[in-house]
């Protein structure tokens, strides 16, 4: 089975109006998707962020857990939050990826507006094949990724669809949806 | 194909030491949830809750983004959260549910603990079915829904799984879940 990671993407994403912006950190989608992550077996998830104040939040917020009151509260929830790693480029991820599994990663683009693309079940079915090589997911914070990132990705995922035409998942959803379609059971 | 509701349980509920108690509502389960639960083609969503000032408190949330600021901010995050309707009781979400569908829903449990029960896979069949009954899926916040409500359900969920044994997702997370499971294409 396929080496599983994902990247959170802050920069560059668009906002609203589609204009090229860096994103906050939100301490609430740390937690919400190295659970997920964790759930579904990913070996380490990725925060991308270029700007250093925001790196040492996400730090602060993952030591709160790690060391003080969380490791008594919930030993649950450090044992999650210990998978992710914070990093200034996806090129950083890639390299650190790269090194744990001993192979690069493909990296697999994921947007709510891509209407051709590859089926998850067509990736899961990829990522179970013995010799599948390691695969880094990447999800846009913001209103999504801007499209030069587009430009990095080997395989680029078809959105998530409900039974309508809305789709208008938070990035934590769209994280947890895709882990459940490539690694659920 | 089944009307499909779901009711996010904050009493009775358990804590992390198996104690019966009422959990807070969040601003962010309301926004997560309503938007996973729009995307799914969910009728309404039923925030459960005791209390008046939480339920005051919800309200709240949901009125900023219907009147003011977040009107002209996201037009799409206010048509989700028209979906949600704010109850006292299980009770009083049944009723309203069975009003809209003329019909009383099959009431279903979910719980990170459930080692037997329904696939989802089985259930997204029943649900597919011409003359399907209407479905209201139950969520559990803080540690998931005191035992009692397991006997008000029709249906009980197995627990979604990983790969391996870890399942410590956030009830954010578990709600696009299951909806993407039952209802994703």
């Amino acid at each position: 089975m396929a080496d599983l990671f994902l990247a959170l993407i802050h920069h560059p994403v668009i906002d609203r109006n589609g204009r090229i912006v860096t994103s906050a950190i939100t301490s609430l989608d740390l937690h919400d998707i190295a659970r997920s992550a964790h759930t579904y077996g990913v070996k380490r998830a990725y925060i991308v962020h270029p700007i250093p104040e925001q790196r040492e939040f996400a730090a602060t917020v993952i030591d709160h857990w790690r060391f003080d009151f969380g490791r008594s509260f919930d030993g649950r929830r450090r044992e999650a939050l210990e998978i992710i790693k914070i990093v200034n480029t996806l090129d950083d991820a890639i390299a650190d990826a790269s090194t744990l599994s001993a192979s690069r990663p493909l990296v697999v683009h994921t947007s709510a507006r891509t209407s051709g693309g590859m089926m998850t079940s067509e990736l899961r079915h990829k990522m179970e094949a013995s010799d599948a090589p390691p695969v880094m997911i990447l999800f846009g914070t913001g209103f999504g990724m801007a499209p030069s990132v587009l430009e990095r990705a080997d395989i680029v995922l078809k959105a998530i669809l409900g039974p309508g035409d809305y789709n208008h998942l938070s990035v934590r959803a769209a994280v947890s949806i895709i882990l459940d379609r490539l690694r659920g059971r």
